[in-house]
């Protein structure tokens, strides 16, 4: 807090240094280049923290055209230098040393990520670079060019949010209530209802983790969500219900991983989320030496889309036809409809998930990350998730990952080499049903 | 603590399951070549840390030959690949768009860079990428060609060591011994003797503040002792003496800055120093509002080095020679041969701090850093440091350094833009004298 | 969190040695006699913590009869022994030295006194005596004898919970959940309805402070919630509205005071309210040095009794008496009655507050509180609380009570030694014209 | 630190207000006496810090005969009123019911209790009163008359040092210096030779724990160091040794508690030693799983003093009384003398050990103390401590007295119950040969 204050109060004292130069934030867009500017050149080694304080607040004052504005300033003028470029890369051509390489590559690099690396100095820089990053990415759909400046906060931002910076904390009931009402706000698998649902979702049998920066204390990068059971969760509303009595956490076998949700937007396409669930296996093995079972509870958002896709294939069977109508139907209030559909569906979400594959990988996002972590797939749950969303994306289905330390690298390395998905006897076996009428 | 230890378990976990590939740190020199490569592949992906790990852990074994050995890997073949490079260079020659720059530069960047990110994933990571950079810095001038390769460190570096990331602390005797201990090794100014005299530098007239990094929790970067005094010291020997009673910092008036260390070789050239001292007189401005003057009390190491450079120029005056050889005599303690030099000391000494440059910089390297920093010449002081160092360095003679928080924009900007070395009415005064003997 | 199920542990391991000579839970009321003597004897000094721990663990796990039993050997075989107090008594009698008082008030406490310290040593002892003084009072009513008992618990907490061992901590969003939640519950003043109300009232321009004690560092023992305004507040509405715009606390000349509660049942009658106040007085004062008023905006709960309890006063006027009959209709909604009642409401407020007493105090009990910390009653508020509650204990009343920190200790000594209570001549002047009906 | 500056703001200002009646520290004797009197007032309750921190302030100033002359004060105008004192003791000769004993013990307990408790509240006051009994043990010898203060004294501090309010906390070389510069200072057994021989007491085979108080946050109450090592010690000086390498500490079997220092002069007589070492066993249990054994290394610092004592006893042999006058040569830097003496010491030890007693209690105040624990004599070390002390006080014998978790309790009250001193076949192996010539 004091250096809080105290850096604030420096940049301020630097803000009334340069006054006499400026006339406050109303004409910022003009100014905000000539900031820019000057925070390149030796003015900006001097009072660096005091102007990159100035351009994160008028920054933060600007429109939605402004901030384009300040993203084409970022492309059109704090790129590589067009002439010296060329030069160098004629140079390079002529003498492909190591040397020359080295020199070339000093030019490649853009001047904007010095321009940013300067910005990161204000106070609270990082954070005003990461929101930034987020403004930006709402603009590349219909601003294709400026990909070229997101390659550049990309490639910044993971470097310094790289594992190494990151700190690994619990998060409980005793954390702050700032950070507590940011898992309310980031939760994106099972939203949370409100403080009395979180503080369910904290007690002595739920763990939550999350990934944290030491420059954005108060905001949690990725957190993950774990309820220590005694077997495998088969059911979403179980797991979450207030009404379910608290289990020994000591006494538990099974960790069930329920939800993970990354919170930064502006930190899209970095990934937190493999060294997060790794992390916390170890974590929670360490704590609790019971503890014999890591899986997780997932989703699968992609399966009935997926049916849906196959309708209008040629191969398909009839009684697959059927299937996908009874699906539409309102079945789940149906005992013997629901009965009809069970057998099939299972069968049809193991094909799914164990065979269907676009870029020879899994067609299912989930699966796509928690395969590639090395996990395995140990069982699909019949009305795992009876919610709305539930029902929607996946007909109640949901499917349990194993992540068993004795062979996730052993299995990691099997997909990514040869594509093979590990999956469980049980799985299996739900398999060959589904190749008669699919 | 428990993420360290924890750390230290997850990596060992992947170790052990790396470990049936590995026959162990005997043959290292072999496999860390390997590893490196597989850690740049999809395999670091899930086992970045544990592989990591294993790098750093291997390279703390290396002889010098051997850790040679692996800066040459770097430079070898982590550099960027020639063929392609070449391929873009020529596109880009070809259609030099803003979206082939930024192909080419991808490309221009060499890899190791994101070879050192990886490790720095390890646990101790960044302490163990800031350690090799020390040692790469040792092997510079006999390998030139590894620069390319210093090159890459000292980008990253500067960008995780980014004034952003930083937080200033201020160190005092309720600070843990294993921080404190790292001042009496790092002091590069006036050396501390012992606990007792780290103690006396701790008292509540005297302040001492560090920049650290989150990732480095018990390693000051750089730090600065000030003391809190009535008037301009003018003595160092006063200032560190063990007997001088306690002042009552509420009713200081000037804050002396007499000692700035850098305390990590691996971080050479990032520069925190500007950074401190302006953050420094903020932090007790706030602190202790009657505090009105903020100074130095520095040495001047050029001093004698340039007087004696002087001997053999034809124009220098006879006074002036005889002058050098007085110098070179015991006249410390005689009275009247220090007084005869006293003098014209003084007025040398202005002449050289305010006049004497090297491509149009101050030829004292201290002044450069002060004058750089938009401080001015307040003070020449007469027997200010008569230890030995200060005897042979600068005859005795010390200067204060006046950062004055309405000047400090204005001064640096007049220093960078025209050269001009703001110095006081006294200094001033000292110079015409000299000019009839030099 | 370490020593905490470190003690857990020690005291587990102590359990499991004495488990031969008990046989559990059970038949705890049987035991807890014979645990407690042994508490006291050479064995509780081996043993302590463990044993301890036992008779804390059995008396939480008994109904009310059992713990009023408990109470009652604290009574019966803990109290001083009669025969050798009697011995003493005349001892002294014969012989009224200091020394033999030594021995006499060394005899005279009651044993029971070391059994409450005994009982400290368990783990989470002292939130476990705090307890069972709360159950204890409860008790009282119908078992007056039990006075003793509760004359020991209160003696040793007021001891242990001596102001030299509270610390002043400010609590705000950043604060453990696990704290604000008390902030919910305890709150008596203005009740906080839900987290959304918690958070306002913890926004940049309020402010809540609580002592908390290091052996419960989750419970405030008592908290103090201020509002940063530009004047006076006068009405309690306005202040805890959500829809008013956040005020700069930077610019704020004015801190109210607005709700104070006391948190522990179990420490009843040990008064922290005084200190608390003055010291986040002095607290404010030091980081807002923009603040000139320190005041309270108060509930004044006795006003309506009063008035309802001077009906059927023979002196009273038949103005008075209609005032009363208007009163109880719904006049707040009809702005002609509300009209009519102000200016004689106000008077007879400032009657009450200023001139009613009872032996020799204040009637009302809130401004007995403050009169006696040496504030002074600077402005009654009309429709200062127009809730259900201020319109039912004071007509809509509120006062504000000023804390002039120059002024603060005389009025104290003029109130302590001759009953003087301070008013603002506002105040005064709203006296006169209430004698002429009253 | 916010907090505490805080204080001493709020009790400057009480101060302050103060100042009207009175003319500063000088004539503080005579106003110590008022002071105090307005402490116990209702002044007190208004003003009760400020005015607390007045009178440390003035008893801080005061001589040795000052001081004397404010426990005389606390004697003489603070005891119980004689004549209320006798009418009480009276009227429960009369009727000794439990509510009379209640107001006998009120009127009993001396008033400076309460003044004590009223002291406790300044700024600093729970160290100042704690240093205040330091002083008045000072005293005791020459005014006994001040046991009955001092009794008082102590009965506050061990009701405020319970248990229950003390926090056990790892001493390490990450602590803060001002904490580890106690160490040195308060190091009673083996004193700590300087910061380097410190350090080794703190790596990482060793460990150092110790109580605080949270009024008392950079004072240890009291602290044990610990080695962890293979097998018992057998000499202090080898375990103290520099040049001895370091051991992994998770492959120790062996806890050596080797020094236990109280650290608190005015805590004398406040028991905290049995406490501690189980504790830390505990805490050492549950981090280090293959520690099997917990012992000491204790001095045995009566026995050449009982040797000596039992020459003019004329029941011993001729053989002993030789033995006495080999004692007194310098018979360490003679082989054969010392050969000479091993075997008959050594028995001479186990008899003094098990067999010499006062007052039904071990002779050794050391035995005393940790078989009083529980622990038994488990093995006695020839050339355990060859220091001068060691030769002087114990003839170079150590003795290693071992806690097992399993009969700590068993022994604990045989020990009470029956004085039954436990120690291993070893031990008792050695008694028979000394009876024959004793």
């Amino acid at each position: 807090m004091l250096l809080k204050s105290f850096l604030t109060n420096i940049a301020d004292a630097g803000r009334d240094l340069l006054s006499g130069h400026r006339h406050g934030l109303l004409d910022g867009k003009a100014n905000i280049a000539s900031l820019c500017h000057d925070l390149m050149s030796q003015k900006g080694e001097a009072l660096g923290t005091a102007m990159a304080r100035e351009v994160v607040q008028i920054y933060g004052s600007f429109t939605e055209e402004e901030k384009l504005g300040f993203f084409r300033l970022m492309l059109d003028e704090f790129s590589p230098d067009k002439d010296k470029l060329c030069e160098l890369a004629t140079a390079y051509i002529n003498d492909p040393s190591l040397n020359m390489a080295s020199n070339l590559a000093a030019v490649a690099e853009a001047p904007r990520q010095d321009l940013i690396r300067a910005l990161n100095m204000a106070p609270g820089g990082t954070s005003a670079v990461v929101n930034m990053r987020k403004d930006l990415l709402g603009f590349l759909k219909k601003n294709p060019e400026l990909n070229a400046v997101d390659e550049d906060f990309t490639h910044l931002l993971s470097s310094w949010f790289n594992r190494g910076f990151l700190t690994l904390e619990r998060i409980s009931w005793e954390s702050p209530a700032c950070i507590l009402e940011k898992l309310i706000a980031y939760e994106a698998v099972h939203a949370i209802k409100g403080w009395g649902d979180l503080r369910r979702r904290l007690e002595e049998d739920r763990r939550c983790y999350g990934f944290f920066h030491p420059a954005l204390p108060d905001e949690p990068l990725i957190f993950v969500e774990v309820a220590l059971v005694q077997e495998l969760s088969s059911s979403i509303q179980i797991l979450l219900d207030d009404n379910e009595p608290l289990e020994n956490p000591n006494h538990a076998t099974t960790a069930i991983f329920y939800s993970i949700s990354n919170c930064q937007q502006g930190l899209k396409g970095i990934s937190f989320g493999n060294f997060l669930i790794k992390q916390v296996v170890a974590e929670l093995f360490l704590e609790l030496p019971k503890l014999k079972t890591f899986a997780t509870l997932s989703p699968i958002p992609g399966f009935r889309r997926w049916l849906t896709a196959n309708r209008d294939d040629m191969n398909r069977t009839p009684e697959f036809i059927e299937l996908l109508e009874l699906l539409n139907k309102d079945w789940i209030e149906q005992p013997d409809r629901a009965q009809t559909l069970k057998g099939p569906l299972l069968s049809l979400c193991a094909l799914y998930l164990t065979q269907e594959k676009r870029n020879e990988q899994p067609l299912d996002p989930v699966s796509r990350f928690h395969l590639g972590n090395g996990a395995s797939i140990q069982q699909i749950n019949w009305l795992g998730d009876i919610s709305e969303k539930g029902l929607t994306e996946s007909a109640t289905l949901m499917v349990n990952y194993l992540y068993d330390l004795d062979k996730i690298e052993r299995q990691h390395e099997a997909y990514v080499n040869t594509g093979k998905i590990t999956c469980s006897k049980e799985v299996k076996s739900l398999l060959s049903p589904s190749l008669s009428f699919f």
